[in-house]
């Protein structure tokens, strides 16, 4: 497996929420070029999922697990770092 | 990606459950916008998945996740802000 | 979007876990009709999603989901209320 | 929606872990009674999901869910009741 | 419903992650054998989906979340037992 | 079952959340390996998931399941091990 980045800066901490929620993004994504890492065919891909209703729908149910976690370690933002 | 704001008021708090409803379904949308930024292939994307049960059960996946997450950042509500 | 009342009572604590359960099932289909707010496309759906036996088990992963957060917000009515 | 009782007993706390597990199945079943009442349809339905492997799949997920909120309300049998 | 016995030793407690990780690959497919008692029906089934990229990664989720049941169940094994 | 060591030394702790990402990846793989032990079947297998939309999604999706606990039992990392 292509040694690929999964979590940029290596920390599950953000700032703020939104910042957070970026970083869910990021990390889906990232399992993604990590299980294809063939850029072309991501490409290719990204058009298939974009335009598809439940694909885009499958796409935030990935998102919304892994901001559970990122948010569960930020504890939900409380004290603002 | 077009920089959008995906967590309204930078923040997971909300005063009632209702509010945090709200923003369970609004961050689900914003990941979809997030992911296509079209805003016309978004909307027929929208009569797509408004007229089909698999997908509005699969939002409704989505949104649970999401509040999961709300909830929890608001201690249940348990003390009313 | 209409606005609906996506949480009756505003509140995720309820006496008993029956009652937790109602309301799982209450708020998952809020969502649908958050989402699809015309009633006659909602009967037709209805028939399609309760006639279909992936359907019906995509809907009973919704309410698990939501039930699970119900049932933190009410500490799994350890005491009761 | 034809009154059926979705928690047998209306507590999630059981003995063992193996209680537990039957209350998860217990309450997945539940649901999809809730949301298609009609007993004949569901016999029909059963011959579907029980020879189809991904709907089989589904349903562990769901029972999966189910069975992770009823260990948390149990405090995962640490302590025998 | 054949009284198939659900969790082996009717405990979630492991002495090992590796062992946590094994009851929840049995766990899930207990429930796909109290689903459909049938042996021979799920032979049969077991060729289909371990044959079927999407099956195979949907049994990878029930493993995921029953794990994430008994990984808590065991305190994530901080304290070896 | 052939015996396949599903958790890779045995334990869900990792010095940094990269690396308890790519333990995720790991654990969600060894269970596809678990469940079909024949390496020229799981290769042609990859080729279909690899080149599929919804399939690399619902990667996606497990590993954020397998990385919520993961994170979980490292405490999200807040203290560096």
């Amino acid at each position: 497996m292509e040694t690929i980045t999964l979590i940029p800066a290596n920390s599950l901490l953000t700032a703020t929420p939104e910042e957070g929620r970026q970083l869910a993004i990021k990390m889906a994504r990232l399992i993604i070029k990590a299980t294809q890492p063939d850029a072309q065919i991501r490409e290719k891909l990204r058009d298939v999922y974009a335009n598809d209703a439940m694909m885009l729908i499958a796409i935030g149910q990935t998102v919304a697990t892994e901001f559970a976690t990122i948010a569960a370690a930020n504890d939900y933002w409380h004290v603002t770092r």
